[in-house]
């Protein structure tokens, strides 16, 4: 290594030392495909600053993959689960969600992907118990001392790591089915009459029927919420942890929650001291294209022409930043729609599964797509969508105002998550973001047992009142009829 | 003027059209005193970043001073209250409340502050009828073109001003009487199981009866903002504009509401995207001390000594920013405390009105500051609360507490008040951080009528589920007699 490579190496460890006091150890829990994508970023801002990620990936891991060569340290355990099976699986889940779910109606819909949901979580439940269970290995990461644990809520574990570990917590999140999870561990409002429950691809402007349609949702991902925890983790934490609890419980514990949205993308609506909405941080300038572009993955055509590459992956960023480029044929995943609003490009979406169709509602909301149905959709479909967001000037224009917002923040989305994470190392949490009304029982929360107080005391103070003068009246009446037969 | 000096001025000049964009041109509705202290801090850094601040003020102010040399312009406007009659009214408003408050009964003490209150707000509604019934200075502020109003809600006209002259509105403010306005005007949600009203002096955490305090207090200023409103400003605003209009509509229209606490100082509560908390934003670093320090304000006393100098000012923030200072006893005011706060300095309050007894129960809840009664107080309890605060090292160590979270923020309060008004002016509003929550009724924003239509479905539904069960039971059951008799 050169005497150049030596000095910014060695410049970048102070760096940390100076801004931060000193530099931190993180331990990860990560998810796989676009979640591990978008956690990597902060990994790799962090490892940049100085501070030490260690990644805990199985065996079995699709993504997570540590023998591509990176700063980032790599602790892999032995999974039960082999690679194929757990890559399989999510073929299988996809393939379900995508082509076989049942579309007619809402709870033959919804009960489809709860299904789907508890078979994902028994399989993060095994790497789960591969870990907490492996007791060389937990002593290993005891010895370590980190000082935070990153994690993504989509596949607990993180927080039972903090809690053994006896560390601080901080999430990185798109959403959790209906927000149940923000809701109810992070204590975050949601009032149904103004916020749409995710999943449910409803605006902020929602008629009386869709303010019906949304609270019957809130009520669904509540129960959801109930049976998911009761089913498959609060008994699994109770007994690692040798005492009641529940998943509720420890994820309440997060020090701090990064959401990966922000206002250009989301409706307005309450958040907490402790949320920080920092959607579109893996975002970048977009580099030159190579000049043959054609990215597929299947077999290759015998038509296709000698001048036609074929790549198995493009450069999705860098081809959205073109200055030639004139729309977006997306999925809506969270990630691609961020690289779309970064560079200020309209959308075509045909949303797939999980927060795709809701996505997309999101930016058509903002006239910044046109949404298509992925299963009655025709080539004219495609065709008449991409000529109106392309020939419509109000989609670029609108495309351009979110782009605007999301470059116009105090602070870049990457930044604010990499400083809470280290505000957390540094004062080992953020008790003072952490709002009081964890301690509350749900009832209290909703004051009920006030508002019933309150109900009581004025009910009892009628009742006194009406006695009183009940019995005043009688007293008159009967002097009255007295004087009479007087 | 030195070549020098304008090289600067053309740098500063420079650096706001490059940092934004382009220079904005401010106007201001600012109301006296600390209001006035703090958000002069704010003007300041606004033109010193290149942007022109235009401050309305009456020939009858007592601290927005033109004659003092600044960059900041002054519109001095006539009106038809006496500068002396204005600080009277201050001097009698403060007397009362200091001195001659009844303190027996929460019932007594709130509407004589609600009196006081009510006078204050006649005081303000006929400065502002002296600008917007003023054809002239209205002319002139129309051809001025400015870009944003800035005002502070305590003393209300700036959301006429801006609606008069069809601007953005940004708001600077430390409260409204039990967070009325916030919730009511900005859509703020303040759960009462957890959230004390201000003016109520609880903690975040409190006992049940406490809680039913808490929601007494919630009740009673809902019913004071209405009255208040409707008393006062609705018709006024009404009439100017030639439609009818509320105070609470206008005020809603504000873009960015910059709320001056943060959460070293507060305790956490819901925000939503267009609050922003920038407490302390007046806060610098301490300069040297002169040899000689004492203020006084009355006759100079025959018995000091010629080495004692009297002076009508001291520098509070330099003061406590001295190594040697141990501990600040203090009315509790805003501005006051978070010099505290920034120099990590425990506090002995003595409160005299308004919010500074909350802000005194907020320091005593974190634990660096001991609460003192004005009305009730020997030399003795001073003697034993300064002891207190400076031999028992927790409320050294909670100070210090708070200095290092009010130190540790990814953006200064100051740089985040700033670049949200230069934001507004940019984009000319705010318009994708404005909750939906503002075009629904209450009785829409609390799902009252979703809430009904609900229970209603279920009532019809189990009261044709009975019918269909007793017709086919009656069915059955005349069948059967039938059956007998055959």
């Amino acid at each position: 290594m050169s005497m150049k490579w030596i000095s910014v190496l060695l410049l970048l460890q102070l760096s940390c030392y100076f801004s931060s006091g000193s530099c931190g150890k993180v331990l990860v829990w990560p998810t796989e495909y676009s979640h591990w994508i978008n956690i990597k970023t902060i990994l790799d801002e962090l490892v940049q600053r100085g501070h030490e990620v260690t990644v805990l990936t199985s065996s079995a891991s699709i993504l997570v993959d540590p023998s591509k060569s990176s700063a980032i340290k790599y602790e892999v355990y032995p999974a039960h689960l082999l690679g194929n099976d757990f890559e399989d699986f999510f073929r299988k889940m996809l393939d379900i969600l995508i082509y076989n779910i049942p579309r007619d109606t809402f709870w033959a819909y919804f009960s489809q992907m709860q299904e789907i949901f508890w078979e994902y979580s028994d399989c993060i439940q095994k790497f789960c118990k591969d870990v907490v269970l492996n007791r060389k290995l937990m002593t290993k990461l005891q010895e370590s001392r980190f000082d935070v644990v990153l994690a993504d809520t989509i596949g607990p574990c993180g927080e039972l790591l903090a809690e053994l570990l006896k560390i601080p917590l901080v999430y990185s999140l798109r959403f959790s089915p209906g927000y149940a999870l923000e809701k109810h561990s992070g204590g975050l409002p949601f009032p149904p009459s103004y916020v749409p429950v995710i999943l449910s691809e409803l605006s902020d402007q929602m008629t009386f029927m869709e303010r019906v349609k949304n609270m019957i949702y809130v009520l669904y991902f509540d129960f959801w919420f109930q049976a998911f925890n009761e089913k498959s983790w609060d008994r699994f934490y109770s007994e690692v942890l040798g005492r009641p609890t529940t998943l509720s419980e420890l994820m309440g514990k997060a020090q701090i929650w990064l959401i990966r949205t922000y206002w250009d993308f989301e409706f307005p609506r309450p958040l907490l001291p402790n949320f920080e909405f920092v959607g579109g941080l893996h975002c970048k300038p977009a580099k030159p294209l190579p000049k043959v572009l054609w990215r597929f993955d299947g077999k290759k055509p015998d038509t296709l022409g000698p001048n036609t590459q074929l790549y198995k992956w493009i450069p999705q960023n860098d081809l959205l930043g073109h200055p030639k480029t004139k729309a977006f044929v997306t999925h809506g995943g969270t990630n691609g729609i961020y690289e779309a609003i970064h560079h200020g490009i309209p959308m075509v979406g045909i949303p797939l599964f999980a927060d795709q169709p809701d996505n997309i509602a999101h930016m058509k909301a903002k006239g910044a797509a046109v949404s298509l149905d992925f299963h009655t959709m025709s080539s004219t479909d495609l065709l008449n969508a991409l000529r109106m967001v392309i020939n419509d000037t109000s989609y670029k224009e609108n495309a351009m105002t979110l782009s605007r917002i999301h470059h116009d923040q105090p602070i870049k989305p990457l930044d604010r998550a990499v400083f809470w994470i280290k505000f957390v190392m540094r004062h080992k949490g953020a008790k003072h973001l952490r709002p009081a009304s964890h301690d509350l029982t749900w009832f209290q929360y909703h004051s009920l047992d006030v508002i019933g107080f309150l109900l009581a005391c004025v009910a009892t103070a009628v009742f006194v009142t009406t006695q009183c003068c009940l019995f005043c009246y009688r007293k008159c009446a009967k002097r009255g009829k007295k004087e009479k037969k007087e």
